[in-house]
């Protein structure tokens, strides 16, 4: 399993990705599923992916052209006008490689190979947008009625994103509020595991303004998960009271 | 779908379920998914259940002899000799219903009519006992190191449960947990709905201590859904905040 979430701010977009895979609870490692490119001052992309490995990975590495000598690649998401062409380019290869693995393998393999993935970034000229690609190829565009997308396993940390986004939010405020969303995943599924990922894109800058590593050694993400069960606690005794009577 | 929780304190249960079915968005109904049966100051037993109606209904029927003229019902629950034993008969009843719905309608009807169900109560002499029963039959029993089972639309509704738990807590703090972990999962998914059942079993009185219905009318219901998200963000606020270097 995998939990990752993209988020759409006033001031530009906010990544987080576990690392954890697994096949079978006794297989266990470690894998990056947050991957990114730039052009510097021209344009940022972003892929996150949920999913079968072997299709994730694939789709990766053929957006990279690894087929290729090194000198002859060129990656077609660096080339791409818009960014719904980016979506567009990303959908077809990942639908094309799931369903070619299944035609090999019998229909049922289909669930088997599937994937899904977030696509973020800003080309000059035009709007920081957050794309949700499903394995059939197709994708929903983020907007400010639904401004953040999460895959693979997403309900535990659902609710405190819905109470706690607000567009206007600094960038440190969303870090936060995704921190805590992880750390209540990681807290209830065995399939979610650190390290994380984290990526920060401001609006109209076309690089990282932010990139992390977080590992249970993080000084930040060791202090939000022990002082959030004091918080929730100190919040629930907060609420008014129940009376039997 | 469904979403109950049945919790075991020192001072007893507390048992809380929606009402909702749906079969599809379009076709929602609301049916009571809690039944109890007591022998007062003798025993008190509490069923809950999610999955398939027509198999849920029908353990809870046959569970009161339905079968038979009013004269002649007897409840084998008011006679099983401990709560281990009424588990059991749940269980088989249960797996008799599902199984045989599904051989009458091939291999893949299984699934369809599955169910699974919380048993809790006390008989008198023994302590206050909670189960969570399988479509199999088979059941595990809570201890004060799983102190709490849920069933149905279980995980948007668990990181809190998770963290607000305390097995040394009063009744109205356990129902104010229970309050906020239903309206989190109310608001993400709307196949679990309003109104709830309320049931809070006091150890060693073998009657209902309290017993409610929260509707949407409800002003603790309100209370507490309005006030969650003011004291989340106020409760993010207070965590450490992160820097961007």
């Amino acid at each position: 399993m995998t939990y990752c979430v993209g988020m759409m701010l006033d001031r530009g977009l906010v990544l987080m990705s576990d690392t954890r895979t697994n096949s079978g609870v006794d297989n266990i490692s470690t894998f990056r599923k947050m991957y990114h490119w730039e052009v510097p001052g021209e344009r940022i992309i972003t892929v996150m992916s949920a999913g079968n490995l072997a299709t994730t990975q694939s789709v990766i590495s053929q957006l990279e052209d690894r087929n290729k000598a090194p000198s002859e690649r060129h990656n077609s998401l660096l080339e791409a006008p818009t960014m719904f062409r980016v979506a567009s380019i990303v959908g077809n290869l990942l639908q094309d490689i799931i369903s070619e693995r299944a035609s090999d393998n019998g229909q049922r393999a289909a669930g088997t190979f599937s994937a899904s993935m977030i696509v973020a970034g800003q080309i000059k000229g035009m709007e920081p947008r957050l794309f949700l690609i499903y394995p059939e190829g197709n994708f929903i565009e983020a907007s400010f009625d639904t401004p953040f997308f999460q895959i693979g396993e997403t309900k535990y940390g659902r609710p405190i994103l819905i109470r706690g986004y607000d567009r206007t939010m600094s960038f440190e405020s969303a870090i936060k509020l995704l921190t805590v969303s992880f750390d209540s995943t990681l807290k209830a599924n065995l399939s979610v595991g650190l390290p994380l990922d984290l990526l920060v894109i401001e609006r109209d800058k076309f690089a990282p303004l932010h990139e992390r590593r977080i590992d249970e050694a993080d000084p930040y993400f060791r202090s939000v998960s022990t002082s959030w069960s004091e918080a929730l606690r100190h919040a629930l005794d907060g609420l008014p009271n129940y009376h039997l009577d």
